[in-house]
């Protein structure tokens, strides 16, 4: 007979984060391992009054099946942002509303990736987007990230193959490793893709969330063979599920629309209807300036404790944005371990083996801080102290 | 240099669709074309109330990520159900909410199809289906749909060599014919299943629009190696995109959480919460009933205008419920021909073509009658007789 379950599946092992998650579910564990926005995040009642606004305005409308591509004037706003923010000349059929920023890497994988294909990723890199691609049966290649950004010379000589399909980046506060390209790098790692028919995707679901420095411009901000994606769920809210994919590539729009119909026919109307409204009427960026202020007084209350309290040999990145930092307990560590023993002693953070694309042993570390008060926070680094 | 596009995409051709339906969005045209459900079936308000109520009642949980598999409450009231329709022993463990059922599509292919293996469909077959499959790269094995559901014999043979990974089908109100498998044929569906380790798919969107008839047991609902899908988008919001996949099949439901998980994180969350609320307070079988009695008025004015209009060698199904039905204008015919003289004349259907895997010139098509009133539709089949 038949095996019952596909390859992908069965290769895909998500056995280890989920084992991960559950552990830092007990009450009296101060977690640092999730990834939640602050509450803060959601305008509740604001939402709330543009959900009843447009009930009112649009009527059965909001409930009925809709395009795939998605709502019109949310599409045009978020190209009048890029416009404003950026000066890219985004038009709003660039614009591909998702069900999250997660369906665009899977989006991605399904238009780009024959089984076997190479997808260049960070080294480490986002846990989701290692396992969504992994769905497609890719061979991984990973190029090495740096304090400002991957490293150049690894990135050419993988790139110079010329049959990677992909190359997936977090420019702004990386996830897991709260790292910012450097203005430098992005200009660098745009003339090197030039070379090569490489699809770039920048990741920016935090990039809204600046507390420290100046905007940067992106690589290719949806220019050239790249694909931008955005997301409302760090600064509006998550549970609504829209995410976005912009790309002036016309073809590779063609085929994203279409394997988003194959895959939920399109994102909910409602919520697509509700944050445009939203949008149109209320202080975003006053209400993103109150998540900056908060997420700045966070990651530094965690940087003074982990200052504090650690030993004097762990290394940690200063993030000037975004929900994460990383650190690194030094060579010959093993972060897994280091989480069991956390664990038991009521902290948890997400080691850093899961972020590896070869999954490798590695004394570094995920930490969240936007989900976990000030004083929590330095308790929660002083647990850890104690079992390094 | 490697092609950009995967094959998956480049293969997966949806152009011949799109053109059809971009011909039917002519504001004079009458189109029975397209598969939306009467705004009569939306309850607004009350989906309203429910959406103030659960902001009110829960705050910005809401508005926070949540879990893949879905909303307890909201799966312990569709378990209840399936136990109080059809004496289902389902636990709120055995349900995920999707996307859509659409979504449901997707998630089974990437759980069980690896490129080249056999899925069997019906013949004719819900089009988006043999779509949203063509994306894993499949053989597909068509099986013929008579009047009391698939053709048995053809079935056993199909299924004996025992490498067929999935049967799709849709039992109850089929899409495109309208057709309901008999009671008999369910059963013995059920037992040449049982010979095999295939996975039976039983699509079911329009099992509470029962117009006509008794309701039947499912061929195998969520038992053996078999999953039900059902959805509240064709009663409640299809813009809500709330569906749900029903298995008691413990791995085959890990798998199904894994791959949502990397495809979406998981389904809107309001909406989840909405559903619930509405469900909990809301007489959602009398909802229904509204439903069943204006779909069956519309109904019946097309198969009488049909009956009066069309020349008698048409033949065409009279549907127990659901939304479509199916006409057969003879052997030798073209329906996609008859399509481009029937726009001219201001009136849409979809040509058969589409909803056969092998893509095959047919005489048949499919109407759709829930989203036009009684005269609309009579209007609408005089345009089409005058075509033929």
């Amino acid at each position: 007979m038949t095996p019952i379950f596909s390859d992908r599946v069965i290769k895909t092992d998500s056995t280890f984060i989920d084992s991960i998650l559950k552990l830092t579910e007990s009450k009296d564990i101060i977690s640092f391992a999730g990834g939640l926005p602050n509450p803060i995040s959601f305008p509740t009642s604001h939402l709330n009054t543009s959900i009843n606004n447009v009930i009112q305005n649009f009527g059965h409308a909001v409930f009925q099946y809709s395009s795939t591509q998605g709502y019109l004037p949310l599409r045009q706003w978020i190209a009048n942002r890029y416009k404003k923010r950026f000066n890219l000349e985004i038009e709003p059929d660039d614009i591909l509303i998702t069900t999250g920023s997660q369906q665009g890497l899977d989006l991605m994988g399904k238009v780009l990736v024959n089984k076997g294909e190479k997808i260049a990723v960070e080294s480490p890199c986002y846990l989701a987007a290692i396992q969504t691609f992994s769905l497609f049966e890719p061979e991984f290649i990973q190029v090495n990230l740096e304090e400002d950004g991957l490293n150049l010379e690894e990135l050419e000589s993988v790139l110079s193959s010329n049959d990677v399909k992909l190359l997936y980046t977090v420019p702004n506060f990386q996830n897991p490793t709260g790292i910012t390209y450097s203005r430098e790098k992005r200009a660098a790692i745009r003339e090197i893709l030039l070379k090569t028919n490489t699809i770039l995707i920048e990741d920016d679901p935090y990039g809204e969330l600046r507390f420290e420095g100046d905007s940067l411009p992106y690589i290719a901000g949806g220019t050239q063979n790249s694909v931008l994606f955005g997301s409302f769920s760090k600064t509006l809210s998550p549970g609504l599920r829209i995410g976005y994919i912009c790309t002036k590539n016309k073809e590779l729009m063609k085929y994203l629309i279409a394997s988003k119909q194959s895959s939920d026919l399109h994102t909910n109307v409602l919520s697509q209807y509700a944050i445009a409204d939203y949008l149109a009427h209320n202080d975003y960026d006053g209400h993103i300036q109150n998540i900056i202020n908060l997420y700045k007084q966070q990651s530094e209350a965690m940087i003074q404790a982990m200052e504090k309290y650690l030993p004097s040999d762990v290394t940690f990145t200063r993030p000037q944005g975004g929900m994460f930092l990383w650190a690194d307990l030094g060579e010959g560590v093993d972060s897994v371990e280091v989480f069991k023993r956390a664990v038991e002693n009521k902290v948890a953070f997400v080691p850093g083996t899961p972020f590896f694309a070869d999954f490798k042993t590695t004394g570094t570390l995920r930490l969240n801080y936007t989900n976990s008060d000030e004083a929590t926070i330095e308790e929660g680094i002083k647990r850890l102290a104690e079992v390094l």
